[in-house]
């Protein structure tokens, strides 16, 4: 009788606006079939809900995820010219 | 001092795009009044969040819930047919 | 196809320990009827999750919920002495 | 590694429409902060997650907030008359 | 950077006390995988978390889950009786 | 009228079995006192929950974490002793 939460990023897909339907419904199918293995749970009352997180309300280091990405990018950028 | 939180598929509703305020609205009334009678909780300290999910975002049974549907309904005309 | 997630602190019921099996049930069984009759769905397809919350772990007004109850007590009588 | 979701009611901010990006930024840095400060956290582990909830979508009292709040202002403007 | 949510009835395990570590971490590397190969995602910022939730605590079809499986146990030896 | 979910691993305190009462309170008042200050939000109406989650239920990097730490320790060594 799981349910089950996903979270991830909005982001990505063709147009870079999130996950496709089709690759949600690859998670679904996914996350059903290894609860279905892991704890011979019923598919048929598996629950998942996937939620897609505007890139602005996602925080990571204190910061906004693209925030964060970039100040990794320029870290990076700076070890190399070391 | 409760926090209760109601997921629901976003469906329904007069043109079918989800439940109407007053709809959300006897939701919050009726929760509230549940959690008053039967553990005398005061409403002025009970939240509610609704939150309305794509049919895209919720899974059971292994696939997105229209795609779920869809097969019960297959399931149910084969099994009339024989 | 609803998910319904209460949270309550973890106290009342017999021996102030938090709900007891049968309140949590009347909880289970009052939201299922709710949704049922306001948005018509289906009760096999509704799950509802109660999670008790110690009371430490449950703030508001900026403190944990005991001293914030205290403080009301206190300003209370306060306010009858004066 | 702590995970925080803040829920706040989608309104404020410069049009009245929701916090804006530069205000969940202060929200991430802070909570971030605090727990580094309280619990020695390490802020690249720390996840935070803001949702903006709709009004309609918010019950507090036993109704949508919009009403609970006008419930309160026209209760204070009875008090006054009196 | 997902964050994934598995909320499961506490039963099942060798003494049916719960899943096991190991099992649990077989959702955990599971999920992972998962979101690394349909979205691509960093498994180093994928957090899992897993809840155990109570049988009194989890209902379904308007009732706790022991209730709801002794009903439809029941449902079905009547059936087969007819 | 803020919602605020804070979980952290149970660890660390004085006996490494969790944040202290003291600690959570401290974790409380922070979060209230920041959405007062960068939204506005009243103290009074501001819910904050924390979860302890057992660090068997918390994955990161596809194992449970005290797998990963120990990973991450091991490669640190291996890189010195290069």
């Amino acid at each position: 009788m799981p349910y089950v939460n996903i979270k991830v990023t909005k982001e990505g897909g063709p147009d870079n606006s999130g996950p496709t339907s089709a690759q949600k419904a690859e998670l679904i199918a996914g996350v059903t079939e290894l609860l279905s293995q892991v704890l011979n749970k019923n598919p048929s009352t598996t629950f998942v809900v996937v939620d897609e997180v505007s890139l602005d309300d996602w925080g990571i280091g204190g910061m906004p995820v693209m925030d964060y990405r970039k100040m990794l990018t320029e870290q990076a950028d700076e070890a190399v010219k070391q």
